[in-house]
């Protein structure tokens, strides 16, 4: 089962840029999970599921042992330099096609096109929301032509889906009401007073704005992505249980909602994709962080989600090496999920390679509409 | 232990009536699992946990072979027709009693003595407290004599259990106090105006009536059954954690409080259950929608509850393989947790096997009181 | 690994006094779970993990074959009387430190100097805020002069850290803002009158005396131990969840936050623990009472958190077995952890022993600068 994995190219449905630069131990490190530092004094971040799972599997992509050393693996990552690194990660991914979020590149990382010739892949742009509205408000469009304004640049967004980040801003308990226009206006007022008053660029974090740009992408026909659960501490998880959001699940049917990472809620994901028929779900950037425990995940997830509703994505950011481990432990974790059941008895070997393909590609290129 | 298991007839404390009538493909996949459609298109509930498990055990008992494609086995219900199909899974549930939930029953559905003669089990009644309340009301009592009159029909029923669905309408959060009769006047009298001014049948979603009626139960003697956690869409999620429940569970000690299905939320019910005296769990529904994963739900509701707490239900409700279903996957998922405890000496076969009565009939016995 | 793991002598970093007096099967039945009773009629204490796992594993350390029926190993007990029953659990456990929290001993239990004679171990002091804050109280100090004096007695307590039962009282939704002397003293006012009315002894259940004794920590210098989760009837579960805390956690840095038991948000823990630099977990008290099943439990809490971060506790309070089942279902919970990602080539055997050494003291001697 695992070969015939590894013989699927995957879409990714869900990923950002990669670094064009190198990487001392300390921003290294920074980099490898969601938290902010290297850890406090005697604390390292290689000492991680995630950091074992890269001393296991990256070093021979280096040409190196498995199981090197960190400081001789850092060292060998220097001597290639990053933009070999790139290509050789992002080519063992095995990828078909990749769904990128532009939305938040801090440092010069590759655009979509870059990140899809180094996979030897398709690319295609996910368009995030709060963006889209934050680029307009910065512009200085009228309160009243906010709305407009943004519908319209969303609709000249060359993009597959947007991306919500209400889990990072106002949280997950939007609700399932289209908000008026005279709401909107009045939303877009405050965001670009608060703006020009303080001085920084406008942010996005109204209830009103972040459930406004859904409606937006639904009216555009676009498959919707929610940051869920897990993310960095700036993702507060007590507002990012996908539960808070179910009203407008609810509301926005047909159109597809994308549930993104979802651990530690990947069980409440897995019961709204069974009981809401628009709704999909993945378990992107908690497979690579929980490493040799990714197992557990990917089956806790299979638990109540149909199989036609599971997705894989990576949400690799930055770091090349987890577009490689994300598509590696799924693959790993699939496989053993799939080759169990086979070997229990619980379903054949022919429907657990048609799974596989659901869950690999075909669910992807269904939802999106991909070639 | 799983020969020891198979030789033990269960009490399904907590189940439905079955369907009568023949199915199409469509209206089988909706009733599959807790999903109100069939799936959007490119989705089969087929392709789900459950559907695998049924494909795996059910085709045997219509004559088929293991792993039949779902349209061959459809076709073959319908050649064998509702009512052969009816009696051949209640047979192979191996029930010695089932406890019958009356309160839904939207289509034909067999009552308790019907069930119980497929079954082979005696039949008790579980008197659905809400239900009680809305045909009181639908009668049109006074306001003020809702309560003896909800009361005295309560005492009337030839119940062994009440049911509470609060879960699906005000939510969990019920307050520990028991109302008084002039709140209640109230709440039952803006039910019925309420029921009079729609034009449709009176609904209980008022968290006072709810609480109320759990006192009824408690007043009649009646352990209470409460819908927890998983359901349809219907049973909004985010108020149906168990732990939401604690304060009513500890005001109505000493009565049997019976928490139901529990999923995703099954630790805090086995929490609940080592640490109030009179809180049982079971994971009914769970089970056979989890499939070749329900061995994990076993083991996880048995991380706290003690063993003398946990019960066995199906939660099986319209299709006649869900009886089976249930009963087989509880038998094999207690069996290889006791079995893999015996293998590694953390228990002796003789406890394992004293376990699997308590677990199997032993508990739902003494704590209903059954014969 | 199992071998490598039992020569290593463990840091406890939370535990209570042993009781000094002989219990019989209701007492004992009482104190070994979290439960407040020995059960209702028909359901035995014994029938839970923890009870099974001390059938298994403490009998011969009583002279008697594993899995003696709980008559006879009761009667072993008293027969040897408590004080070499403790000295026997004590000595098995194999620790080198304890960390003994001193403020909750409603009956005649051991001194911190005590237990650590009976375990051949160094023993410290963990400081209750909320017992020096009530003694403040009790002793009638002025209101205005109660943040003083509760701030010299912490650092007149001769402590290596303190400890937090904000979980028990108002909950874990702290905020991170330390309280204003004015706040502190209406506080410590409204606290000493309510007990001058009811004729009780002071009791802390006010969110801002809470955080208020957590900042006098911090100034301190003391790691602050947080009750998370798990614990008796009296821990609300629903107030109890570790991401409450997040502001405090985050405003505290760098002053180590130690969130304990955990369990059922382990998971919500471990995040914690990646995200924020300053927080440590562990999984004490649920590890001896899940039994059989602690290692799901060990390996769910090292999904995310790092493994600089995950400490060893036993939160055994009482009963003397505990204290040898904690560290012995700990010591082989992350043996088979560490063994199994050896045997699957996740990491070496080099880095599994280097990792079992941090958990098992290396980080709780660094936390609290234990020699």
């Amino acid at each position: 089962m695992l070969e015939y994995l590894e013989s699927l190219r995957l879409v990714d449905h869900h990923c950002h840029g990669v670094l064009g630069k190198d990487l001392g131990r300390t921003a290294f490190e920074e980099t490898l999970t969601e938290a902010e530092t290297a850890g406090p004094p005697g604390v390292s971040m290689f000492d991680t599921q995630v950091g074992f799972a890269l001393r296991r599997w990256c070093p021979p992509i280096l040409d190196l042992d498995a199981h090197a050393e960190p400081g001789e693996y850092l060292a060998r990552r220097a001597e290639l330099g990053a933009a070999e690194v790139n290509r050789r990660f992002l080519a063992a991914a095995g990828l078909d096609a990749l769904c990128v979020d532009t939305g938040y590149s801090p440092e010069v990382i590759l655009d979509p096109p870059g990140l899809g010739r180094l996979a030897g892949a398709e690319a295609h742009q996910i368009v995030r929301l709060e963006s889209v509205a934050e680029r307009a408000a910065a512009d200085g469009v009228q309160a009243g032509r906010f709305a407009g304004e943004v519908r319209s640049r969303l609709q000249a967004a060359d993009a597959v889906g947007a991306k919500s980040i209400a889990a990072y801003r106002a949280g997950l308990e939007l609700s399932g009401v289209r908000p008026s226009e005279a709401e909107v206006a009045g939303a877009a007022g405050r965001l670009m007073l608060a703006a020009e008053s303080s001085g920084a660029p406008p942010r996005v974090c109204d209830e009103v704005l972040h459930r406004f740009l859904v409606w937006c992408a639904v009216d555009a026909g676009l498959p919707v992505q929610f940051h869920v659960g897990y993310g960095d501490a700036d993702a507060d998880l007590r507002r990012g249980d996908p539960l808070l959001l179910i009203e407008l699940l609810r509301a926005m049917d047909p159109i597809p909602a994308m549930l993104l990472h979802n651990y530690p809620f990947h069980r409440h994901a897995g019961y709204l994709a069974q009981v809401l028929p628009n709704v999909y779900v993945d378990a992107g950037l908690a497979t690579h962080n929980l490493g040799h425990r990714s197992p557990a995940l990917i089956a806790e997830l299979l638990e109540l989600a149909p199989f036609g509703k599971v997705l894989y994505s990576s949400d690799a950011f930055g770091l090349a090496e987890l577009y490689h481990l994300g598509a590696l432990l799924f693959r790993r974790g699939l496989a053993g999920f799939l080759a169990g059941g086979v070997e229990d008895g619980a379903w054949t070997a022919r429907d657990a390679e048609r799974v596989a393909g659901l869950v690999a590609y075909g669910n992807a290129r269904r939802v999106y509409g991909l070639g």
